[in-house]
C-alpha cells in the first residue's frame, strides 16, 4: 500500500516519521516526487491542487488534513472514494484552547489592560464573573462541543445553535431557522465553528449582527466564506457589535492592506486556530487505512451531501 | 447586629444591595461613617487602616474581602477574633480563568501575533499540543487546584508543589524543600498561587529562576512579596526565562517609571486576576454571620500561625 502525502502547510518530515512509527512499511511518498500514479492507493492532503486526486487511477482512500473538506469538494473532478475528515482529539483541544483565550481574552479585557500598561496607568476596569457572561455558538459538531464544555468548566453560560437539534450537557440548545434569533438575542460573544455548506455560506452577515446585542464580540473560527466581511466593518464602526477574533478569511493569506489587518477592534491570527499536529492525529490516518483494508465501516467518513 | 464595610477597591453599594437581599434587616455602615464603634460587632474588610478594627470593642466576627489575609496579619493591634477569609466559587473561578488566559496568551502565541498583524503579517509559528506544553504550580490550595482542574481538562500536563503533600487527580505532586527543583525543572510554564507566608516570601527569586528550563515563563497572581523584582528583570535580559505575567506587586499600585510597566516581555495587570463579585460571594459572608451566631465552627477560619 503507498500513501501520497500531499500539503503546502502540513510538514512532511512530522508525519513521515509518525506514520512510520504506527505503521512501519508503510510507504509514503510527497508530492510532487510521487512516482507512479499508478502506485498510489491512499492520499493524505490539504487542498490539493485541483485535479490531482483524479490524476490517481488506483485511488482507494482519501484522508483530509484538516476537519474542513468544503474546498475539496469543490473540485469537480474530485473522485468518487471514500473521503475521511480529520476529527481527532488533537485538533479538538488545539481548538478548544483557541476559543477560550479568544472568550477570556475579550471578557478579562486583556487589550485594554496591554493598552493601560503602554501607558504606565493603573486602572482596575471591573469585569462580570463568567457565570453572568453568555457565549453563544454556531455548531455544536465535535469542535463546538468540547469548546462549549471548557467554557462551561469555567462557568461561562454557553448556548448552542446547530442546523439539527442537539443535546450537550449544560447547553442550552436552540436549531433551526427559528431558533436562530432566539440564541443571538441572548449573546455577549459568539463563536462559529459550522461547516461551511450552501446553507451556511454568508451567515455572518448584517442581519444576524443586528440580532446580537449591542456591544457583542464575534469570534470566526469556521471559515472566510461563513463571514460577510463589509458587513462586519459596518457592525464594528456603527458601534453595534464591540469586536472581533478573525482566523480564517475569504482569501488566505489575508491580502496586505486588507482593512481587517488594521482595525483596532478586530484581531487577525492566520489560520492557527487548531492545527492538525502529528503526534496527536496520525492515529486517525492509521484507523482509516486499518478499516479500509480490513473491510470494516471509515471512521469520520464525509458525508458528501451534507458537505461534512 | 451592625457590620462594618470598609474597602477602597470593593464597591459598598454592590455589597449592601447583596447582602440586604440575602439578610433583610441586618445593619451595614461603611466606613468612614460608622456612626458609634461600640455598635459594631462585625467587620467585613479589605487592607482597613491600621487600627481601625482594634478601635471597635464588641468586634466579635472580620470577614476579609481577599483570599490573602496577609496584610491584616501584618497589623500588631489586629484584635483576637476570629478571621475569616474570601474562599468563593466565584473567586476561584476569576483565578482560573485568569490563569488559563496566561496560559494561553503564552502557549498560543498570542501577542507575537498581535505584532504579526501589526505589520500585516501572515505568518504561521507553529504551536506545541497542549498534551506536551507542562504547567507547574507553586500552592496547590483552592485556587491552585481549580486552576490546576482547567488547565487539566484543555490537556495541559499539570505539575503542582505545594508544603506539604496533596493529592489532585491528574497533577503530578511535589512537597518540600527537596520536591521544589524536580517540579521546577519540567516547567515550561511556572504559576504562583501560594499564600504569602514567612517561609514564602522572595520564593521567586534568582535560584529559582536558575532550577528552570530556559524558555520558561512565571506568572505571579498571588501577592507581590513572592517575587524578588531585581532577580527576574536579570533572568529575563539574561535571555534565560522568555517572559512573565504579573498581577501583584510589591508597591500596589506600581509606581510610575517602574521598570516592569515598559519591560517588552512582562505583561503587567492591576491586581485583577481574581475580584470578589459581590453576587458570587456575598453567601460567604453570610454564611460566616450565621455560623457566628448559632455557635457553629466558622467556615474558612484562618490560622494566624499557618497565615492563610
Amino acid at each position: 500500500m503507498t500513501l501520497l502525502f500531499c500539503s503546502t502547510t502540513d510538514r512532511a518530515e512530522d508525519w513521515l516519521g509518525e506514520l512510520d512509527r504506527r505503521m512501519p512499511g508503510l510507504e509514503v511518498r510527497v508530492w510532487p516526487e510521487m512516482g507512479d500514479p499508478a502506485d498510489i492507493d491512499m492520499a493524505l492532503v490539504w487542498k490539493p491542487p485541483q485535479g490531482l486526486l483524479a490524476s490517481l487511477p488506483n485511488l482507494k482512500l482519501i484522508v483530509s488534513l484538516g476537519a474542513g473538506v468544503e474546498s475539496m469538494l469543490l473540485d469537480p473532478t474530485l473522485p468518487d472514494v471514500p473521503l475521511v475528515r480529520m476529527v481527532s482529539e488533537g485538533l479538538t483541544l488545539d481548538m478548544a484552547g483557541f476559543v477560550a483565550l479568544q472568550v477570556l481574552r475579550w471578557h478579562r479585557q486583556l487589550d485594554e489592560y496591554k493598552a493601560l500598561q503602554a501607558a504606565q496607568t493603573w486602572k482596575q476596569l471591573g469585569h462580570k464573573p463568567a457565570s453572568e457572561v453568555t457565549v453563544g455558538f454556531l455548531g455544536l459538531g465535535e469542535l463546538g462541543t468540547a469548546s462549549a464544555r471548557t467554557l462551561l468548566s469555567m462557568d461561562y453560560r454557553v448556548l448552542g445553535w446547530s442546523r439539527t437539534p442537539k443535546s450537550v450537557d449544560g447547553v442550552e440548545s436552540y436549531s433551526g431557522a427559528e431558533g436562530l434569533p432566539r440564541m443571538l438575542g441572548q449573546c455577549d460573544l459568539l463563536v462559529c465553528l459550522l461547516p461551511l455548506t450552501d446553507e451556511t455560506r454568508g451567515i455572518l452577515n448584517r442581519d444576524l449582527f443586528a440580532a446580537l446585542p449591542r456591544g457583542a464580540v464575534v469570534i470566526n473560527a469556521a471559515r472566510g466564506g461563513h463571514l460577510v466581511e463589509a458587513d462586519l466593518l459596518e457592525a464594528l464602526d456603527s458601534g453595534h457589535l464591540r469586536g472581533a477574533s478573525l482566523d480564517v478569511f475569504a482569501e488566505e493569506p489575508l491580502p496586505p492592506g486588507h482593512p481587517f489587518w488594521s482595525h483596532p477592534r478586530i484581531h487577525v491570527t492566520p489560520h492557527i486556530a487548531a492545527i492538525t499536529h502529528p503526534s496527536r492525529s496520525a492515529h486517525i490516518v492509521v484507523d482509516a487505512i486499518t478499516a479500509l483494508r480490513e473491510g470494516r465501516p471509515l471512521p469520520n467518513l464525509v458525508d458528501r451531501g451534507q458537505g461534512y
